[in-house]
């Protein structure tokens, strides 16, 4: 009989992009998770955990801040009696989700409905290094809610979460802009466009819309080019460092100060904040009053509670993705300062961010529904805390018992059984014990703060000898032979007092 | 300009064989899942979150029970730029990650490797009621430890898990056996096969290891039809209840001995049931008796940890998936009685099962390891408890405080401030306030145990109503008119004893 071709093994890899995390990296981030869901659910938001993966047509077509057709989602195409079935992908973030549970379930949900929830989306994007294609996201939104009182909400618990994960009160700000202000602006500008402009005496591509995102990419050269750089840009255009010469977007002078003022309006309380941004709008655009307006609630109903300018910040700057949120933005940066992979010192920047979108839910059902959230980036808020040290970068091993006379496997699972009823992490070696150094290479490995042995010897006297890994470590690298002998890190103790001993090594590292 | 077609609206619905989980779900399955691993990482065990997709290739073609191929997974083609990219899947369990995981990593794992694993796996398989193509999956695993006291480590720590997270004991038992016992009976079957009936005596379409595979469904019907309707269809055949006659397997007396014999050596100790193995295999066949012998090591080692009778049973009728299993295999069931969904009363049944399985790991490197490990189906416990009445359906909701006065509004906020800075779950209704009724039914809706209400009276006078709202619902329902009066469900405090008063209210429910 002919042998069977033996298949290739197959390859023992993550797909591009995917990674395993082990250990502590699981049980911090479970631990971060569980806090924050603690904050959550006492501002009075349920869990909700709705499935990974859904329908193409309920997600929509687009990411939130993406310009492009069905990429960008990990998808497929159901196989049934056909071979036509539905289009279904996995989701990419937990907001498109709520919208879909939303619709489908709001005749049995409370309005407004507070939510959050937490768990892995996956993005099909390029992978790149620290880019990975699936990650954690953490939520809470209010949809229902159409006051500013739910945004202001928002925020206090935004800081309440970062406090509860370890940041602590000055080490964090909570930026706040309101989109409504920023068309106010636009709104402005398009008022005031003044026929010579209008009939094409300016930069030759601009048109109608167009105007709009040129002056968001112009604003955005604010922190690079400074008030004036902007000002020529918008203008008749400027000299960059090199020489060379950026054509304006060609924008008259009451236009101009409009935008320039409103970037320049962040001053150094809130207060002067909105009164700036209040100079800007006021008399001149609705929609811009009423942003201002709705700021300075925010930002009135958080000092109320005790958030004041230390963690609140009204920052006319914060811009993030703009074209999904239609009110208040937020973002939480940590404002301390890390190295970088480069030793370079910088800030280590945002780690989470929201805003109001209204138009969600509509998609579904024609109704526009008020929606207001935020998203916590877990992944890079534990990055920060390792950053900063605040974060030791593994768990604690097992107590290793290690096997002297594998005949007596079950004296040494007693052991382990006694240390664990005392709620001692415990195990016993179940490698080949042939070789003594392998167990205690292992519970080295394992970052095991004891050994336990117990020989035939000790067996016979009725006791067994602890071997402190960690006093023994740091004796094995600073001590002299004098102390070497004097604190000895491995000693004798009657069987009985296996716990009670072992228990005070762990606390004395407590 | 002619109007853009309008897109119809998206249904809001899941995909077919997925769900959603809300509140009291979600956090009950955090809960339990957190108490499983205190019990895992307390055994030693280290926990790994690998990704939820893998390649098709090394997640293998095959669910483990199953005998099909590429189906039963949800897969795709990645689209590189030849268009011809890998395949990736959805994991369909935390087993065949774990041998790729082990794999790939190897070198910088500790051996024996003990780690476990929780989050939700998906089947592409028909959806029926109760049955979801998305479920959570909790297992701990050791690779690397040949031993058997491997697995009645794994035996002990899955009755702890019972216990953690609310299984008394009494209420369970783990059942073991060993594949290795099965296969000493099916040798003892082959290696006396009489020539005649080699020669075809017997029904005709049993030749080689069909046999086996007709011993093996002949013992399935052990509970149906005894021990002597065993004999009978292992013999000659078997005259059913309606009259039929049921074709014989046509072994000879000593072979369906051999099997008889197996099938009724479950006895009232686990002593006795090793004793009446032992009687079956002894001389006749070695991985018989090895499998016995191994099957009292782990009786013996987990009555020295005092995991006796009472939850560890020697069980030869347990056969789970025993394709995949190659040694000892275990399940945990729960033996009280609930009523099922027509109101009988019936065993609540299996919860978790697992077993040594040495070959997974071979796929990749050509090398076997050994491993062990079990799964603990999460939702399967969380609706036993459930069904015995020892889990409450919903969370207690938030305090509410309700808004009689939308421009006091920081005052409000005030209130819920403090409430969450003493641990008290609360909010401020943020819906629309105009109707007050609106703000109690979401109240009532939420299950909300208090409402605090503060009205322009209230407010002047320094006070606030504090509204009992599970007292209120009792009254309601049970008391006289007298006992209503004495026992206000609504009464007034002074602001500054909000705090105290509501913890007061909260505390009587504890």
């Amino acid at each position: 009989m002919a042998k069977p071709k033996k298949q290739p093994r197959p390859k023992a890899e993550t797909p591009k992009g995917f990674r395993d995390y082990f250990g502590a990296e699981v049980s911090q981030r479970a631990a971060m998770l569980r806090q924050i869901a603690g904050v959550y659910h006492r501002y009075g938001f349920d869990a909700l955990e709705s499935s990974a993966v859904e329908t193409v047509e309920a997600l929509g077509k687009f990411l939130p801040d993406v310009d492009r057709p069905n990429e960008g989602v990990f998808a497929w195409q159901e196989a049934d009696e056909t071979g036509n079935g539905d289009w279904l992908a996995l989701r990419y973030d937990l907001t498109a989700p709520l919208a879909r549970v939303y619709a489908q379930h709001r005749n049995d949900l409370p309005t407004p409905y507070r939510r959050y929830a937490m768990g892995p989306v996956w993005r099909n994007e390029k992978p790149g290094p620290g880019r990975f294609r699936q990650f954690y996201q953490c939520d809470a939104d209010t949809v229902g809610a159409p006051s500013v009182a739910a945004d202001a909400e928002i925020c206090a618990m935004l800081a309440d979460c970062l406090e509860e994960v370890g940041i602590p009160r000055g080490d964090y700000v909570v930026r706040v802009n309101n989109r409504k202000v920023l068309n106010g602006v636009l709104q402005i500008m398009e008022a005031n466009v003044q026929p010579s402009w209008a009939e094409g005496e300016t930069n030759s591509e601009l048109r109608g819309f167009d105007i709009e995102a040129a002056v968001l990419r112009t604003m955005d050269k604010y922190d690079k080019v400074g008030a004036e750089g902007v000002r020529q840009l918008l203008g008749k255009g400027r000299l960059d460092e090199s020489g060379a010469f950026i054509e304006g977007v060609g924008l008259a002078e009451d236009q101009i100060s409009a935008v320039v003022d409103f970037l320049k309006s962040r001053s150094d309380s809130n207060e002067n904040t909105l009164d700036n941004l209040w100079s800007v709008v006021a008399g001149r655009s609705e929609v811009g009053m009423t942003g201002v307006t709705e700021l300075r609630e925010i930002s009135d109903l958080l000092l109320a509670q005790g958030y004041g300018p230390d963690r609140i910040v009204i920052d006319p700057s914060v811009v993030r993705g703009l074209g999904y949120y239609t009110g208040p933005v937020f973002e939480a940066e940590l404002t301390f300062e890390i190295l970088d992979e480069k030793g370079r010192k910088r800030q280590f920047g945002s780690v989470a961010g929201g805003g109001r979108y209204d138009d969600l839910v509509k998609r579904f059902t024609g109704q526009e529904v008020p929606a207001t959230g935020v998203s916590i980036g877990v992944d890079r808020l534990l990055a920060a805390l390792h950053a900063k040290g605040r974060m030791q970068s593994h768990d604690t091993g097992p107590v290793v018992v290690t096997v002297m006379d594998r005949e007596r496997m079950a004296d040494y699972q007693a052991m382990v059984g006694e240390l664990r009823a005392a709620g001692i992490r415990a195990e016993v070696y179940l490698g080949n014990p042939k070789n003594f150094g392998n167990q205690l290479k292992y519970a080295d490995k394992r970052n095991s703060p004891v050994a336990v042995i117990e020989g035939g010897d000790e067996k016979v006297r009725g006791v067994v000898q602890i071997k402190d890994l960690i006093l023994g470590a740091q004796i094995a690298e600073n001590a002299t032979l004098e102390e070497w002998k004097e604190r000895p890190s491995q000693f004798e103790v009657p069987r009985a007092q296996l716990v009670e001993k072992v228990r005070e090594i762990l606390g004395g590292q407590g």
